[in-house]
């Protein structure tokens, strides 16, 4: 293939970890960050101390010192900040996005202010933005490390989907298409909230079954959601629902997972999130979808014993217990 | 409720520890095992010291000394025997199944020799056998502790599941109804095959990544041949499915799991099934799922690729990288 011009937006860990997986495969990558001394660190090592340590740039991944220098004559650009910035984030580059560029967004969360998708925050800005959702099961650290990985790239325009598919896919990193881009954002935003509840679980010292059955219970209930608003119900058993799902609710690289822990052991939640100490999505994806289901009126019942647990307004042992004792149920709800 | 009279066939770690729940419930439980040594012990100590040690038995639970005796008036009789000695347990308890009598499997496999499912095997015994498969994510260690749990009764009579699940549910034994009798058993079946292939994955060092991945597209297909032979896709999105899939995948508890770790270290797939000491329900599963895909044309690539592993034919590392570099794909394959 020919190599392509690419810029990433925000040098947390996932942006570097694709950053360098696309630089690897010999695309010229130019790499921003909103925080200058971040950026300064990245210049200087050649490696992200901070959020990616021991993993050097190869000189076809470049830190650049404007975002107008990042996105210069690029075939497409990757904004990895996080949800709640995304719209500031697209605000900034918007000046520099050109009809044909493509717009690559790894961001899974809700805006909590709109509660609107990111595809939405997007193409309110420009409507025929060509636009693709990235999401999947994909712990950065694994896959900075050249691990196993498969995503999925989502977006309305399929053509569009399978060109970013070729632009990623290496024999490390496998990249499925789906054009359902609203179950793909649905899925990874709202399991962030599942992580927090599998993580409260395990902090109340509860075991296998109970974290299997909220995992579980936990997509059935979000893919209810989706539908509603949309989605395509088999996406909520893909990669990017019940797989991404899995990654977060069974390894303590989560952040979500790691505060929802330390919210069963019994800390205070506002506490817990502050000691995670780097952004916990699921607390505000939590009061996001717990709004967007009372306004589509969908039943959610786990979202909302987590929502009472975060806001203390119900202790997780009390929750649990409304959960395992409501009205026998059929198992299929669709 | 009113309490009832049950058998309970075959005394491992799950046949007792449903035993401990439906007796701590209320209902008068006798257990019969084949191994006469095994049911002196059970006796001896009230407790099955073997497979699931530090928990007393009741005087509602009582070792019954024939199988005969253990059936006599019982309203209802749960077989736990492997799934391969399913057939033998059938026949034996056969005399004193009387018509109304409700009999409730727990088994997860498909018979090797007939690549019949548990279901078949018992309707061909017995027409008009009130049937009920059990199964869900449920290790017996955490259920025997009365932690947090749930399952699925399935029955193509619903109103005869709707009967076992009021017989079984508890506060902390949640109990949901299905009516897809083939998409349950399939999927207790079909994800001990993948819990071997976690396992690989794991012992070969792979991370989170690779594993979610093989769980997510293991679920794919295996919803893939259950359709093709009469199942429900949502089923496997559901608690007997991926719930189960999650919980065999994810702990030290799984034997399936636990053998596929030795085998992705490099020991001989024999040998490791050796080490193991109990039944791997997973070795069948693969050939027979192996045999019916065949049978049916269904594409199974990661069945495939376990089969290949653990029959010495193909390295596990050039297993994976086969599954990596497959023709790109959309996501959706129904």
């Amino acid at each position: 293939m020919d190599f392509k011009k690419i810029a990433v937006i925000g040098a947390g860990s996932w942006g570097t970890a694709l950053a360098i997986t696309l630089s690897n495969k010999g695309h010229e990558v130019k790499i921003w960050d909103i925080n200058k001394e971040h950026l300064q660190e990245l210049k200087e090592h050649k490696e992200n101390v901070r959020y990616l340590p021991g993993i050097k740039f190869s000189d076809k991944l470049q830190p650049a010192d404007t975002i107008q220098a990042a996105m210069e004559d690029a075939r497409m650009v990757l904004f990895s900040a996080p949800a709640q910035h995304f719209r500031s984030a697209l605000d900034s580059a918007l000046p520099y996005i050109s009809q044909d560029m493509i717009v690559v967004n790894v961001a899974k969360g809700i805006e909590q202010k709109t509660l609107k998708r990111m595809s939405e925050i997007a193409h309110d800005k420009m409507a025929n933005m060509k636009y693709v959702a990235l999401s999947g099961p994909s712990h950065a650290e694994e896959v900075g490390l050249g691990m196993p990985t498969t995503v999925v790239v989502a977006s309305s325009d399929i053509k569009l989907a399978e060109y970013v598919q070729d632009i990623f896919m290496t024999e490390k990193f496998r990249v499925y298409t789906n054009s359902d881009v609203i179950g793909v954002e649905l899925g990874g935003a709202l399991k962030n909230i599942i992580a927090l509840g599998a993580g409260i679980s395990d902090g109340m010292g509860y075991g296998d079954n109970a974290k299997a059955a909220m995992m579980t219970r936990g997509i059935t209930e979000i893919a209810r959601l989706g539908v509603k608003l949309g989605a395509d119900v088999h996406t909520f058993s893909g990669l990017t629902g019940i797989g991404d799902l899995i990654v977060t609710c069974t390894s303590m690289h989560s952040r979500n997972r790691r505060c929802g822990i330390m919210i069963g052991e019994g800390m205070n939640p506002k506490e817990a999130t502050e000691k995670v100490g780097m952004v916990v999505e699921g607390m505000y994806t939590t009061e996001a979808a717990y709004e967007l289901a009372k306004r589509e009126g969908v039943e959610m019942p786990i979202t909302e014993g987590i929502y009472g647990v975060i806001n203390n307004k119900i202790d997780a042992r009390d929750a649990v217990n409304q959960l395992m004792t409501r009205d026998k149920k059929s198992e299929i709800t669709f």
